[in-house]
Parts: structure tokens; C-alpha cells; sequence
């Protein structure tokens, strides 16, 4: 498996590379942070805190999970989508494909 | 840090324990996946995989998430509601933190 | 169908006539605003306003009308599901109910 | 203030234009039925209907409202985003102004 990830990041990464470096260190920080609540929420359930208190916990992971959601479609847009304007390349397919990750974060 | 941990666990233990044990498991397999599946996210952001693809991994965690959430809640309100009601103690108290915890996921 | 609304008005208003009286007049009044504000985005699609404004009061209908369903969630459960567990009736299927109203709120 | 409105019209009427002739048939469709569903409530609620499925209800117009917005979100981007771009105007202001919008209506 680990071979076939090797084979995926030289593919895409050349591919696509459209995530800002800025950003990239941004979202790993943030993804981090998130892992490590999500741990946190598995220790509360272990220990059978409140369960008020879990149920906070996840609804702030999820706010975490949709910021990184909104930079994500900024660079998105950013890059894929404005690329594809600019050069007159499948633009209508990028926005069709925009508005789909919307709806399916809005779940509509 | 991990001497109180366990003395929460202690105490917050026998206070609550309104988690069923098979509720118990059920979350914490869920909880796994769901940390595979945010390091899956580092992964893709990693590689530099289509932001599209990452955007649709990230909805499917948040599902996730409130599908957690829900079970959470199922389990507060047959436990901690259902309990302070039959015994007359803090029901009203114990209602309005249901609502808050249900306003904290929908965010309003 | 006028007649079957009454008929029902009839019914349901002895059969539940849970949501309590300054509730009713707090939601009702929500709720002509919401109405209000719904007829304001037809005349902003109309007039063409700005695309950005037009979904930015789209989106205070959306936590308004949230608002409006956590006042009912917790009238249910003040009332409702209070009453079934104080009786031993049917609080299992209330508290059920309740968990899935929930979750089609959140789409889970 | 009908005054300002005619007023508004006539300029943002000019200003934008943005909204396809056919989705501004469709989305008034849309609002007129919105706006119906919310009378409905109305109606539920006066008539003391079951809280759950005015709750239901809710979460349906809800539904429906997050459809409208993304049928603008998608024609914001197909026109102003684009030309933008295309002109190499404004482009920046109006990714973040389309990711603000996005991040209102996930209320991150």
C-alpha cells in the first residue's frame, strides 16, 4: 500500500500541486490539532465524562473540520477553478464540480 | 497530566457511567475510523490529492462526526434526562442543557 | 381541505396543546418574520440584487428557521417526553422520536 | 421606501444581471413554495400540530432554502467569478468575498 501512495503522491503532486505551501502547513497544523481532539473525544467516552461535555467537544471538531473545509475550497477556487477560466479549459465542469462539494457540505 | 486524568476518570466514572456498554463500543469504533479517516485528510493534503476528493472526505468525517453526536445524545437523553425526570431532581436544569448541546451543533 | 384542517385543529389541539402559550406567540412571531424576510429574498432575486447579499440572508433565514426548531425541541421535551417518562408511557418511542428529529436536522 | 426600492432596482438592476432569466424563474418557484412551507408552519403551530412533525417540517424548508442558495452560489460563480477572472478584475475580492459567503452558511 505504501508503495501505491509513493506512486499516487508523484502522480498527483505533479498533477495538481494546486494547494498554497502556505496553506499546505496550515491544514497539516490544523489536521493535527484535529486528530489529536478527536483522540481526545475517544478518552472522554473512555472515561464516560459528561456526556454533554463530549457532545461539545465533537460539534468544536466539527467547526475545526469546516474551516479546513473553506480554505481547502478557497485554494480550490483559487487555483483549479481560475486556471480553468483563464485558460478556457473545462471551466463549466470545475464550477459544476465546485457547487457539488458545496452541496455536499451543506448537504442539500 | 495523566494522575488526573485518572482521577477524573474516577471520579466522572462513577458519576456518570450513563454511556451503555454497548453504546461504549460501538463509539469508540466509530471514533477509530474517524481518526483514520482525519489522517487519511493529512495524507490527501499531503500528496497534494484533488482538492475535490479532499472536500468530499472531509463532509463524509463530519457525518460522521454528528452521527456520533446523535448516538451521544440518544444516550444523555434515555440516561441523564430520563433519570433527573423520574426522580424529580434538576429535570428543567438537565432539559436546557439538552437544547444548548443541540444549538451547539446547529450553531445558532 | 379546509374542513379536514379543522377537523384536525380540533383533534390535535386536545390531543397534544404542548407548546406552551408564550411559546406559541414567541414562534408565531419568528415565524411572520421569517416569512418576511423569505418574501425580501424573492424581491432581492427580482430586483437582481447582489448574488453575495442575496445568500447572506438566505443564510439568517436558515438560523432563524433553527432557531425557531431548537424553541419546539425543547417545548417537546419540556412537555412530550417529560410527561411520557413521568407516566412510564411510551418514552422509549419519545425519546426515539426525538434522537431522529434531531438527526434530520442535521442531515446525519 | 418603495421609492428606494424602484430606485435599487434601476441600479443594482443595471449593476449586476447576473442571474440566468432561467433560474430566476426557477428560484422564485422555489421562494414561492419556501414561503408557503413557512405558512404552513405557521399554520401547524397555531393548530397545536405534533411538535415532531413541525419540526420536520422546519428541517424541510431548511432543505430547501440551503438548494436555493447553492443554485446562487452556482450562478455567482458562473458570472461574477468568472468574468472577473476573465478580466482579470477584481478576481481576488471576489474568491474571498464567494468563500465568505460559503463559510456563512456553514457558520464556521
Amino acid at each position: 500500500m505504501d508503495a501505491t501512495r509513493n506512486n499516487e503522491q508523484t502522480i498527483t503532486g505533479s498533477a495538481h500541486g494546486y494547494i498554497k505551501a502556505r496553506d499546505k502547513e496550515l491544514l497539516q497544523n490544523r489536521l493535527k490539532r484535529i486528530e489529536g481532539q478527536v483522540r481526545g473525544v475517544q478518552r472522554m467516552v473512555d472515561e464516560e465524562a459528561y456526556c454533554v461535555d463530549v457532545l461539545t467537544q465533537i460539534a468544536s471538531v466539527v467547526s475545526a473540520l469546516e474551516k479546513v473545509g473553506t480554505i481547502l475550497l478557497k485554494d480550490h477556487v483559487e487555483h483549479c477553478v481560475r486556471e480553468s477560466i483563464e485558460n478556457g479549459e473545462d471551466a463549466d465542469e470545475k464550477i459544476e464540480e465546485l457547487t457539488a462539494a458545496v452541496e455536499r457540505f451543506l448537504r442539500v
